[in-house]
Formats: structure tokens, C-alpha cells, sequence
């Protein structure tokens, strides 16, 4: 990422792209809206993932489980216990923040992925460590912070009607692998893929979008057979490599980072994260982790219920072992944003936004433009010609070369431009984006070359 | 919906349609998950509506606004106030219910739509309708119940972090008008489609997937100018009909039905519902309403931002009206089930369940089937071919009626049969869900066929 996080934020709030939610009243935290091109992008982004992981795959079916769930999930599979971050005070000045922060943020060649609540406190002790905010070293104690969402079910607001927004899809896979593989007859190895919201109360959102209190994940939870001989780890490592190239992502702006032992989660037995080079510092993108028989297991001991998995031909039961490769939205689309904002010297002082996103994920793949103002009723009837079969603005305000900046700075792959000669010749100027290259070529001729170049 | 609930839901549930949320701890409330054919038909279902009402409309574009916003936006929109129902509970068996359901189920031809807790007291005692659970008349007082879900963001838990779950899309729309209005230069008329969750805290959810407190929309906020002479209104009446018959609901099986002016909501100028005929009564589908210039009105005076819009023709500010076509995903998708669910008399003594849905909303648009367990190997080639162009399924399990009728159960359009001939003849058997007809057709001219016949 070349472009400071500021000058592309600045981009898409204006362009359209996101805006800060609840803006009119002063914003809400770290919390945004995808505005329509957003959304666009979003949406293809998503259209994209479920096809490749889910309906395309020859192993993979879908999954929306409900956002809210039993709290007995949150239980079972840790959440309730564990899921928390070590949180201390300065004494001093009041500030709020989180102890592992605190330690890497001043030795950023430090993780303190998996330390515990006095590993930390000896840390900060020995190394003397001050508050960033007033440089005083006069902390509380460390407390663990629940990052899950409360709220109240039903009629009664009372200790037993708590519940719990989801603070990942992948549990409403684990609940549901018996009802899946039951009702589809489904033989090992298959994953369960799933997209939706999931909430953590984050002590320190941040960097624009990619982390927020509200988020969306991609997520496959993939079960095998351990006495399977198949790589299914290095599979499914090398399938999200194959995705990030098919959108577009280039591979030279991030890294495979492989969990040292001891970093890695109680529940995991690998995980390879690919890290994107964000312009505020490497951060995760896309964590695969092999995370054994432990959620199935879990749930299996505490609802008392069998999970486990009849193999068909040995007859020999088994507690399936998961892979999860997951994904946020919102780092993915912020990633390649940040992958694809150029700022192109052309002339002597002249310069020009352009995103170059892959035809697969622009919000238009199309823009119609009609040369004069004269000509926009024709300009119009082309642009709901093609509207049927591309997704198309029309675009008739300003200057044609101000029309031509704002397509590029959102990412059209394609201008058609519609002159005076049109009237006659029956053919427009095709403009490319990356090449600003015009030809001309018969309307009729227009719907195939579209099809060829937007592949 | 000439079949009962239970016989439709018991269907959905054993084929991986939908499942109880958190089914191994016992379940949650009302809670559903999507299964894996399920979310196929919602997926397939909200692309379609955003295809119509969002990209390849001349006048729309889309957004996906957060659901936790600022509290103001729901002061704002009257939620804080009034969003509640009213509750009171039978002193003898402490059962609690909503008032006006109490009245309504007694006489089905009343609505109490706009009654005030005066009225519905004075109704309950004039009538001296008794509780439906232990029959004794005596109630305490109706008081109202917030149907916003309540939490906490942030690192403190007090009054100043409380935030709620939207229980509407709709206002994430309206503090962005200005935004997608400023950033995309849009003209009036223009509409802003959007899809995402929504939380309603319920006293009584029910009927499947009919009512549930989390649970999915689909809307439209169209804002026009009040001088535009086009009734907008009609239009999208007719644009919602459209959409329904694009999706193969049959319209003998709703009706339209407009309010009533004193059923109104007091922001509404004139609203029409669109009402599926359940097996357990008619119920909302989808509202079209006008609700005038209130929200944005609402949303200027509240946040003391110009939310008006200036013509640019007249150079007069105007605050557009707003026309509202808004479902909800799980109720469309039940109307859908339920309009297309068949069990069918085949022969003497045989019948069969069959899922007579739009192929543009089937889970799957074909299957692969080896007649032999020899030929499977052949038949899974065809599968992975066909895949690449197809929503395609391999079943290879039980005999070959047991597989056809599966298939049928859940509104596969085309089975496609692999047998011993097709070893040398290059050909397979395509047998039609409707018609039960089988034809021959080479494996070459498959595509083009089945591409011309899933249209």
C-alpha cells in the first residue's frame, strides 16, 4: 500500500464508496456504512467467494445460521470463558487500554498472542513500560474484557433471558454439521461455507475498516477424516491463493505468516496467516487454521448429543477434524482498495485517480457519456440498451475529460462515449481505463468486445 | 397454502432446507438457521431483487448501512418513543400477551392497528374477553414494550453506551440520503435499495419463519418530488407485481389490500400490503407505503443538517417524499415454499412430494445420476463438467426412483440419467420434475439444451 490510509479513505467517502455510519449525528465510533459503489464491490466480492468455496466447490455446501444463538454455544465452544481481552487503566490519567497492546506497540517485534495475565503485568513491570498518553507507569491490574455483545431476549429482561450476539459465523457451522451432513447425505471430507455479521466490542477499533465492533466474515469450516491422506491443510492454503489472484490481489503486497507454537490458539494445531502490507503495518487478511476434532468434541460433550461421523466403508466412527480458512469482508475489500488506488502522473501537471480493481468487482463495468448535451437522449437509449446486459451508469454532467477522471477514480473498466459521428456512423469511442487507449467501434459490434474484454 | 404449516416446515427441515437454531442445546425461541438448500433459494432470491430493484434500475442504486447507529437516529424516527407494543399480563396464570392480539384473536375481522391503550382497555373490558390460556377476565394494566434490542458498546457498561439493534433497514437509508444524493450527483426521482438485518424483540414470534425476531428486509426507499406529476406510487405497486411474477408466485395466492386511514401509521400517507394467503391465515408479505416527507423531515430537525434538495432546474430546496416497497426475505421465501410445495397422486397407490419453484430459485438446476454404481465414475466426470456452467448436484445413493423423488423434493428441474448405453452412445437421460417425462439427448448438445430450458 503506497498511499497513506488517509488519502484513500478520503477517496471513498467522497467517491461514494463508504461513508462514516450515523454521520448526521456525529458518527458512532469506528462504525461505517457501505455507500453504493461500496456496496457493489461488496457484493460481486461475495457473489465471488460463494461460488469458488461454496457452489463450485465439489467438497462445499452453504450455511446461514441466525446471528443470535443458545448461550450453551458460547459456553461449548469457549467463548463465554475465554473470549476476552486483558484490559488495564493508567492510574494517572485514565486512559483505557489493552495490556498486549501496550507491550507491542513499543516493541513491535514482540506478540503476546498467547500470554497470560501476569506474563504481561511482569513484562510491563520489568521493562518499566510508560503510558503512551501521559508517560506515567502507575497501572490497575489486569482484568479480562468479554468482547461479546449482551443484550436481553423476550419479555423479561433478567439474568436468563441474556443472549449473545455471535462474535464468528463458524460456531453456527460446528452446532449444525449433524443436521447438514444428515439431510444432505454428505460423505467426509465436506465444508459448510457461511458469510454474515459478526459483533466483537473491540477496546480499540480502528484503521478505518478493517477493524470494526460490527463485521462481515467469509468462513469455511472443512471436515475430514484425520486417517485421511490427503494435504487437506496445504489445500486449502493454496485454494485462498488461487481466489486472491482470480480477484486481483497482487501477490508481491502480502506475505504467508505460519503461528510459532506458541502463539498458536489453545484449539489449533496450524495456522498460516496471510498478512496484507497495509500502509499502517502488516496486519491479517486470511487466517487458515487446522483446528483438530476440539469444536466438535466441545460440542458434542456439552450437549450431550453425537457428532461424531459413521464411516461408510470402515463403519468405524470418528469426531471429524475442521480446517477454516476465514475471511473479513471488510480487510479484503480495504486490501484491495488499498491494491488498486493509483495516483498516475499523465503530462506535465497533470495527474489522475484511478482504481485499478479488477473487472470481476467494479461497481460499473460501463460508463455511457454523451459528448454534448444534444446528444443525451441518444446517449440515454444506448445506456438502457446496455443496461440489460452490463452494469452501467450514464454519466452526462461536466466536461468529457472531468467524466473520464471520475470513471477512473471509481474504477469503470470501459467509457463509451457518444459523439456526433454517432448519429450517423452508428459507432461510439471506446475509452480503457488503464491505457486511457480510445477505438472506435460499431454499436452493434459493442455487446461482444464488451463480453471478450470484461472476462 | 393448501397445506398445513407442520406438513410444509416437517418437509424443510429433514431435506436441509431450514433447521431449529441451536437445535443440540435445544433450540433458542424462534430462532432458524438456513441450510444448505435454503440459503441457495435466499441467495438466488435476494440477487434477483437487487437486480431488479437496485443495478438494473434507471432510477436506484444500493447500501449497506451498519445496524448499530448512533441512538439519535432512532429519536430521531420516533423508535425511541413509540416503537413498542402493548403488553399486559393475566394476573391468574401470569401468562403475558399483547393486547391488541388478544382482541384480534377473539374477532378476527378487527384490526387494531392505531388504537391506543385506552381504547384496547375499554375493548377488553366491554367484551369482557377472558385469557385464552386459563379463561379468567382479569388483566393488569397495558403498559408499553420496547421491541428494540438493547446493549452495551464500548468498555464501559452504563447509560451513555447503551446502543440498540436496528429493527428497520429504513433509517440507514434516510441519514444517507444526503451522502449517496452529494457523492453519486444524483437526481430526484432516485430510490436507494437495501438488504440486511433487523431485530425485533417480539412478545410473540411465530408461525416458522413468518415472524422471527431476527430476521431479514429487503427495502426500497424511493424519493421523489412531490410536484413530479408520475404517481410513483402505482409505479412501484406494479414494479413489486412484476418482481412476483418474475419469481413464479402465483397471484391467486395474495391480494392486495389498502389500509384503512385510520389504520395508517402516522407517518404514512397511503400504504397498500401484499397479502400471501397462509394455511394459518393471511399475512403481510410486503408493504408498499408512501410515508411522505416525515423521516427526512424527521432526520433535518433532529440533526440540524439540510437534508433538502435543491432542483436543479427550479433552484427551489425541496424535502422529497419517500414511497417504501419493503419485505422480508424469510416471509417471501415461505410464500415461495409454500405456493410451490405439492404432494402429487402418481398411479394407484404412489405419490410423490414435489417443488414446483421458479428454476431461477432452485437450489439446484440439475442432477448427475449413475443408474449403476459402475458408472459412477463416468457420471461424476459429467457432474464436474457440468459444474462449470451449472448448479449442479451428483447423487449416487438408493435406487433410481428414491434419487428421482428426492430431486423432486426439493425442485431440481432436471435429473440427468447416466446409464450403460451412455458408454457408447455419448448420451444421457434428462428426466423433467413437472412432467416426469424422460427424453435422449447427446451429452454434447446437454448444455445448450438445459441452458434454453432453465431460462
Amino acid at each position: 500500500m503506497k498511499y497513506s490510509l488517509e488519502e484513500v479513505v478520503n477517496h471513498l467517502k467522497t467517491q461514494g464508496f463508504v461513508f462514516p455510519g450515523s454521520e448526521i449525528y456525529g458518527g458512532l465510533a469506528n462504525a461505517w456504512d457501505f455507500g453504493p459503489l461500496g456496496i457493489e464491490i461488496i457484493r460481486k466480492l461475495k457473489n465471488l467467494w460463494w461460488k469458488f468455496f461454496v457452489t463450485k466447490s465439489k467438497y462445499n455446501v452453504g450455511l446461514d445460521s441466525a446471528i443470535l444463538m443458545n448461550n450453551n454455544v458460547w459456553k461449548a465452544s469457549g467463548h463465554l470463558g475465554n473470549f476476552s481481552d486483558p484490559l488495564l487503566d493508567c492510574k494517572k490519567c485514565q486512559t483505557r487500554m489493552r495490556a498486549d497492546k501496550l507491550i507491542e506497540e513499543k516493541y513491535p517485534n514482540i506478540n503476546c498472542g498467547g500470554w497470560d495475565n501476569k506474563q504481561l503485568t511482569d513484562f510491563i513491570n520489568n521493562e518499566q513500560i510508560a503510558c503512551p498518553h501521559c508517560g506515567a507507569h502507575d497501572f490497575t491490574d489486569i482484568r479480562q474484557f468479554q468482547l461479546m455483545f449482551q443484550t436481553n431476549q423476550g419479555v423479561l429482561q433478567d439474568e436468563k433471558s441474556i443472549v449473545y450476539l455471535r462474535p464468528e459465523t463458524a460456531q453456527g457451522i460446528f452446532v449444525n454439521f449433524k443436521n447438514i451432513q444428515r439431510s444432505l447425505r454428505k460423505k467426509l471430507p465436506f465444508g459448510v461455507g457461511q458469510i454474515g455479521k459478526s459483533f466483537r466490542n473491540e477496546i480499540t477499533p480502528g484503521n478505518f475498516i478493517f477493524r470494526t465492533r460490527e463485521f462481515e466474515q467469509m468462513e469455511l469450516e472443512f471436515f475430514y477424516d484425520p486417517a485421511d491422506q490427503t494435504d487437506w491443510f496445504s489445500y486449502w492454503v493454496q485454494q485462498v491463493k488461487i481466489f486472491l489472484t482470480t480477484i486481483g490481489l497482487k501477490s508481491e503486497n502480502y506475505v504467508l505468516r505460519e503461528h510459532d507454537p506458541k502463539e498458536l490458539a489453545h484449539y489449533a494445531k496450524r495456522t498460516i496467516d496471510i498478512e496484507y502490507k497495509f500502509s499502517f503495518g502488516q496486519g491479517e487478511l486470511w487466517g487458515i487454521a487446522d483446528r483438530g476434532d476440539f469444536d466438535l468434541k466441545s460440542h458434542s460433550d456439552y450437549s450431550h448429543q453425537n457428532l461424531s461421523y459413521l464411516n461408510p466403508e470402515t463403519n468405524e466412527k470418528i469426531i471429524p477434524h475442521v480446517i477454516e480458512p476465514s475471511v473479513g469482508v471488510g480487510r479484503l475489500l480495504l486490501a484491495l482498495l488499498a491494491d488498486s488506488y493509483e495516483v498516475e502522473k499523465i503530462g506535465e501537471n497533470d495527474s489522475r485517480v484511478v482504481l485499478k480493481l479488477s473487472p470481476l468487482l467494479t461497481p460499473y463495468q460501463i460508463a455511457v457519456i454523451p459528448l454534448s448535451k444534444q446528444l443525451n437522449e441518444q446517449a440515454y437509449q444506448l445506456y438502457e440498451t446496455l443496461l440489460n446486459d452490463f452494469d452501467c451508469t450514464y454519466d452526462e454532467t461536466g466536461n468529457i475529460g472531468k467524466r473520464y477522471r471520475r470513471q477512473d477514480a471509481i474504477g469503470t473498466p470501459y467509457c463509451i462515449t457518444y459523439d456526433f459521428d454517432s448519429l450517423t456512423d452508428n459507432a461510439v469511442t471506446i475509452r480503457d481505463r488503464d491505457t486511457m487507449e480510445q477505438i472506435r467501434l460499431a454499436i452493434s459490434e459493442l455487446p461482444a468486445y464488451l463480453k471478450e474484454h470484461l472476462k
